[in-house]
């Protein structure tokens, strides 16, 4: 049937749903997943001390280029060294003082979580709430607040080229679930209930082998099948995150819509997705001592009505 | 010798001062008495998988009120589900879309970390850096991003008020190195190299009983003692955070310049100082179960130039 | 009828509506009176070289309490004075340089016009668009840069405490037709098609005296009555503008929905209308001479898909 | 002598130097020479009642890639269209409502004046005031509301490349005094003491004519010869602006300092300098009826402490 996928993603938006699952006011979706049992074993991961931060750098460096709206973080000082060199400053002697300063940034610019409030479906988001619910003055309902202490567990580094034996995946190859299951068994490591798994297709990597972001941000890029909805449903993961912009493949597999497995992960799984992740250090350690399982954290700022939340995400090994 | 405290100042900053003790490069200050071994230490804290979340709310409800030209977080919506819900926005069906958001947000609005590069002493800052590497650009050293990967260990809550017998600290209380040192007795927990140090004062908690914040942000509020830098020089803490605007008592002791203990803590011991930690349900849970240690794990945003970090400072119990 | 006004709206929009009359595509409304011949005369009202700026600080100090999401103006420096004094910056010796900075506003925070997209009435707006033409993409039509070139002609100041002889209008004071006819004739002043009207309340110097905001920013104030609508339309003056945060009387005549008067002003008659006018020194100046015709110009920034213009307006005697 | 140009830069800020002339509290410097009388002059010169907007668009589509930390306005909406359809927002019914939006905007990203506090030579600004007198917390001296109600007069188009022959003067290209005179002299028109000079390159006609702005903002340009300060002096006009990121030539002529004619121009003679002002359609009328000379206004918002000034300059003949 050639629709453009319509149907595909309609049938995908009903078979994957959790709606219900956790109760009807539930707004933290899989990361339900996770519980204090989980948690406790996740610290037990913690084997060398060694801290891993998956954050790009938040500065005019970044991908953005403004597509969708979205910018580089801009950072303005409002008092700083040369102040208190140059001149005394209110209630201080010249030579002491202080130095503060302002961030603006696209919560979607550099890395960051998906709220569950950023992805609609049939007028809905994630456990059926009404995507009005999402206006102007911000989320009321699957805002960023609903992470703000559900994202301390075990995570998984799958690393694809590597697996593949190549640089990096090149743009618009998709990776499928046989991709995946077949990495994990490659680094002898399980995918379980409640886990963080990191996806690393290289893509950060090869911008940094050309020297530029490029189409980094909205453009090709390698990413997950559209079948591997079914793989993130029957897994029950808490969290996916990739190295990449959008995490999904593309060009789209579907034509009706632009990010189709978006449009099921997120309003239908209530899955928490993560974008823009800096994988490539923490691979080169899974490399070289084998251990693809670790402790992570990386609870967002709770910017009340947000549907995004910027972050450093910490591995720990 | 009434000088208004300057030689006092002077004193306190020669006696405790780090400058060289990681080399002439660092930029991580006191967070270097953590190593790995302490933080594999303190994932064993993890007994009962409880996650909690010490950040305020970043929205306009904050405490901010314009001091030091600092403001509660703002929050823009990009897309939204009311565009989805009205019209086809580029790229999708109509009923189909994402939302997006911008915050604009002092770093020192909310709840976070001070930066190395926050604080001058006689137009240095932390290791002996000149103040003139932060300027209108931003901290070309000292900057947030030095403590990106740093910030994961052993905390220990210190609650004053429950100590004292009293609901908060009152403004203007001084608490000093003995207090410090019966509570930690009372609660049976030891203070050690390389902690990260929760001091409840009970501010945020007064402010809640009277439903209003108040002077919380600059205004007179209970805090260290100036003579606790000696406390905190030889604990060898890799950090110290508080329930308060800025940790240190207010009115301040010197009058020589405002924030005294800051001057020391920051630029002389390479203190990493946190602020407006909400920690109150943190405390009950500790009163609860005896037990005032925990996992740790708050690495800040990478803002390239910045000298605060705004966080979600996370502790696992 | 009671019926909180709803009837009344839905009469005044379709009676008082030029939709058309200036062509499909119009996006200018009533500055269309305004013509070349009117610009002419208009110019020959400059008689002593006079020139008033009409506009409040933008700053700190402005009315926003965050009413609607408004705020004060924010402004930040990129580089300053005390960079040059305390450092050679880049391309330049120590002492040589410049300053730069940020402003970050909201388009209705301080003086401002609203643009024709800025107001909607039964899903439409101004000659008829969809109210969805204005998303959070910003507005496609009726946006600020319909006003880029237009807003030059003759001005008409009605001061309207002088006339009823008191320091200034209470809050809550509807000025009718019969007030503004009463004030333009004790003045001699002529009301003629193609004007810009500035009615002052005196709302601006009673916060003044009162050495406060208070409610200015959408609580109780003069203004016009709802039935002024029809003096509005059948005068065809070009834009209306007060010293008042929104031109109409609060509390609101109706109940049906807050500022009635906006919803045909602006959407129906195609309306340009002026906020947060300082019209204290004009109006001394008016009364000190007796006249109380000028020039004026006020050609907003054109911030593309903008529903708002801060301006500095500007009259000359 | 070959020293890089200190001593040319020396000895014309000695020479071309305005302070104490308008009193030692001015703010407003060469804007001092418009007085009422050219004020009423100027306002004759409406004749045919046409406007002219030369302002750029402020959006994402202006001139800044970074350079100087300067980026194109951004605008956010606080609400829209698309939430008055989707749903009732507080105080009204479905489908009547507003639209209100923000912007965050460099002063100088788009069309702006320079204030006089934005430029420094030898630690001083404009009429003999401290650099230090612009800190982080803006300017307590000669920000832009010193300009709030002074720029309203005559202005004089200076159309080079129509003058010269060309459809743009290069890059690098140095317009001399010699170059000023004839353009003037073939255009029959006088430049007069409290003049607004505006000045066509034909940089912006270049750009559009590529499709693309370059290195348009801080890369070659053509522009003002260093030589032109002593014209600029002794002509005593009121401002000069052009269509150009920065009025002089680039590269500049000059290696000790970047923006050499800066450095006198503004903290020296106390000139009001306007930037990015696009005069094409202006200019297309003046060739068409030979009248180079017009009334022109431009106050910009009093943003407190602001050292640069956005604006839509209108010039009405």
């Amino acid at each position: 049937m050639n629709d453009g996928g319509e149907s595909r993603l309609r049938e995908a938006a009903s078979r994957y749903c959790n709606w219900g699952r956790w109760g009807p006011d539930d707004q933290a979706g899989t990361l339900n997943f996770i519980t204090p049992e989980l948690v406790v074993a996740a610290s037990r991961l913690v084997r060398r001390g060694r801290v891993f931060s998956l954050a790009i750098p938040f500065d005019e460096t970044g991908p953005q280029k403004g597509h969708l709206g979205r910018f580089n973080p801009l950072r303005f000082m409002l008092r700083d060294g040369d102040d208190v060199f140059a001149r005394a400053m209110p209630g201080v002697p010249r030579g002491i003082g202080g130095a503060d300063d302002v961030v603006v940034m696209a919560s979607q610019g550099a890395t960051h979580w998906d709220a569950l409030g950023h992805m609609f479906y049939a007028d809905r988001m994630w456990n059926g709430y009404d995507c009005r619910l999402v206006s102007s003055m911000g989320a009321e309902k699957n805002d960023i607040t609903g992470y703000r202490d559900r994202i301390v567990g075990r995570a998984v580094l799958l690393d694809l080229p590597r697996h593949l034996g190549v640089e990096w995946c090149e743009p618009g190859r998709a990776i499928t679930t046989d991709d995946l299951t077949a990495c994990a068994d490659r680094q002898r490591v399980e995918i379980r209930r409640g886990d963080i798994v990191l996806l690393r297709f290289g893509h950060i990597a090869m911008c940094r082998a050309r020297g530029e972001w490029g189409g980094y941000a909205g453009g090709d890029a390698p990413g997950l099948a559209f079948d591997t909805l079914g793989w993130v449903f029957q897994s029950e993961v808490a969290a996916v995150a990739s190295d990449t912009w959008g995490v999904e493949v593309r060009p789209n597999e579907l034509s009706f819509t632009s990010q189709p497995w978006h449009r099921v992960a997120i309003p239908q799984i209530g899955l928490c997705v993560g974008e823009i992740f800096d994988l490539d250090r923490l691979a080169a350690d899974c490399a070289a001592d084998g251990v693809y399982e670790m402790f992570f954290s990386a609870n967002p700022c709770p910017v009340t009505g947000a549907v995004g939340g910027p972050i450093n995400p910490t591995a720990v090994k």
